[in-house]
């Protein structure tokens, strides 16, 4: 097929929900970012509510030949009515897609729930559309040419969304609707602020112009990328180089994995496995190395020591020590560690004990200090943090440095909390 | 004043960093949670880039009569130029606001800095609109009426929209711009899929015409709420009762509070604790439980006997019985709770071990598959649920169907898994 290549992109999120302040629109934050690896600008977003009206003025608004990707309302309740409106906008009739209908009626009879009218409505299609297939959920994807756009109707729900965006790429790529995707280059850190990332990476703006930089906070740290000049049909030479050069040993990452998965996968390659005592983060740690399916490889599982009696019963914490250090010290962070390795009997155990907020603080322990243990055959570490930000974030950073001290000590076997500024971090 | 009251409301927000995937717009969402609980229906969201005719389709989209709020755009740089494209929508001139340009100045002069072009455009605001100064920047609020419409421009760093916020909302009061806040009613639900709640709630749809329902997913199952028909200063008579009736225990709270704070509220009521046994989870129902600031007050950890030698070493589950029926299974559920609450020393143990996903399924124990153990003074209890949705869903539902577990039995001391349905949930 021979299309005209998208250039420019509409986004537009359905649901009610996004407009009563109960969930946040985070689906176009994530589909910005992958048009633009693609050299697609996005041109704007609009929120609507669940009204054919609302839909219809919407996609009036969207200029003519550009990609317009709709999130939500395609699941099988009343209010969920983007296919319809959008064919009422296209006047086309709605039609039903046999392939989908069948994996639907299946679907139903795996849960043993009737074929019911809502079923139905989930495989009707505005006619010129074709459906994409839900590996996890029910609602296809649509896509296809309508009233001189390409339109793209997505599931509201994130991991639907992101299961389903691989296939909207796909076809995208094959409708020969999108030129080469644009070289990119990504490095996912971790102990990094934006604020340090943006000074440190200021000198290669200059050096290496054209190039466009977004960086963006995650769950781990920041996320760092430098797309290619447009037109240019490779990173400029000595870039990768030079932005390793800046960020160092923060880097855990050159591609989508998450950091759990990285330090799993170190694990498995040693032969080895880990376990984890958490005060502070009273399950976190070990809940983000089990959200990687088969951590069971690697994992053997850990303690939750949130009461300091717990710490001394199940992990051997010393009643003394307690009395003498507190449990937010590095002598507590380094015991739990010991004590966690042996109870578990894993090859390396990592602990943590800390201020989560927004109480509990003090004058010498202010909120956000959080002390990281590693235990393993070389010896018991330990290194202190300062997190600035709010409790949940206060954990989510502490998970991350922990798993990142394991990386650092499984590449080198030394001690990975010295030079490892992490300080004020938020 | 008399104003017309604000019932509508419009959100532009402004600023290229918003749609290239380098920075969320969570700004919309904190205003709309904001506006809703003013009685302010936010009809829909626009994001647009730094550009002026952009700024002003997106005003020119706005219906008349209505609040809009604009975020972005207010700062020093050439590419700010929300104030400039607002004068130019409406056709008025730019003025010097002399207050604000004193407290520029002023800034300026503590900092060392010079008074320049990109500080003085700061202090310009379109005619007819009114500066609030920042406590916490430069930028500041600028308020009023321009072509039939309430306009609020305020900065899009998140932390000065948060601080000004409070004075945007005392000048819309004080101007009598919002009425008394819409009537509302919510409920928070567990063990109950969105196709269920929607059959449940249906008659209740034709009894009371006129109000406004919405429900959506939530970490912990669904929530259903409804709004009052437009102009009433109450609740339908009668409505509360009915929806409580058809949802049955299902229901754990009437407000925006969390499930894991509702049970350790009640277990500070009660004065007594809980830990957690986890193996599919990971430590996934402690994190949860942790999440609550305050949370030592009743939780004391937990073990998370990821390998099944963990759970016989640690949680004293007997190597018989994992051969006899499995980890996955009910007697292994109950053991693991028994084992928990002696170790920690709880009043409490939930456990939970099971299938999560993708793959460790069989016939037998489908993926899916998760016992939920619960072990008090009164004994201990099992129940087994099968979970339909992917391994993060999975670990999701489980954690809230245990902690549900544990609010039952906290009411009533009997066996929470007798007849409760949670099979097919997903």
């Amino acid at each position: 097929m021979n299309m005209t290549r998208l250039i420019e992109a509409r986004l537009i999120a359905v649901g009610d929900e996004l407009l009563n302040g109960r969930t946040l629109d985070a689906n176009s934050h994530e589909i910005e970012q992958r048009l633009v690896r693609r050299g697609v600008t996005v041109g704007g977003v609009t929120v609507v509510p669940d009204r054919a009206a609302a839909i219809a003025a919407a996609l009036d608004a969207t200029p003519a030949s550009c990609l317009v990707v709709m999130t939500g309302g395609l699941g099988p309740t009343p209010d969920d009515l983007t296919a319809e409106a959008v064919a009422a906008w296209a006047e086309v009739p709605l039609r039903e897609e046999e392939a989908i209908a069948a994996i639907l009626r299946a679907r139903c009879e795996a849960r043993g729930r009737p074929y019911g009218p809502n079923m139905v409505k989930q495989g009707m299609l505005p006619s010129g559309l074709a459906a994409l297939p839900n590996p996890e959920g029910s609602a296809p994807a649509m896509v296809g040419d309508l009233r001189g756009r390409t339109l793209v109707l997505l599931p509201g729900v994130p991991s639907e969304m992101r299961v389903l965006w691989p296939l909207v790429d796909a076809w995208l790529d094959e409708s020969g609707r999108l030129g080469p995707a644009r070289p990119v280059l990504l490095r996912r850190t971790t102990r990094l602020s934006e604020p340090v990332l943006d000074r440190l990476t200021a000198p290669l703006l200059r050096e290496f112009p054209g190039c466009t930089w977004s960086w963006w906070l995650t769950r781990w740290g920041v996320d760092a990328q430098a797309l290619a000049p447009a037109g240019a049909d490779a990173m400029p030479g000595g870039l990768a180089a030079r932005l390793d050069e800046v960020l160092g040993d923060r880097v855990w990452a050159r591609e989508f994995v998450d950091l759990p998965a990285v330090v799993l996968s170190a694990l498995r390659g040693a032969g080895m496995t880990v376990a984890a005592a958490e005060s502070c983060t009273g399950g976190l740690l070990g809940a983000a190395l089990t959200d990687v399916p088969g951590a069971s490889d690697a994992y053997r599982g850990g303690i939750v020591a949130y009461a300091d009696d717990v710490k001394r019963d199940l992990l051997d914490v010393p009643e003394a020590l307690l009395q003498d250090h507190g449990a937010v010290s590095g002598e507590c962070a380094r015991a739990m560690a010991a004590g966690c390795r042996a109870r578990c009997r894993a090859d390396f155990a990592l602990s943590v004990t800390g201020v989560a907020g927004p109480g509990g603080g003090s004058e010498a322990k202010p909120v956000g200090t959080v002390w990281i243990g590693l235990a393993s055959a070389a010896g018991t570490f330990a290194g202190r943090t300062r997190f600035l930000a709010h409790r949940a974030r206060n954990r989510e950073l502490a998970v991350a440095v922990a798993l990142d001290a394991l990386r650092r000590h499984l590449a080198d076997g030394g001690d990975p909390f010295a030079n490892a500024e992490v300080d004020g971090w938020s």
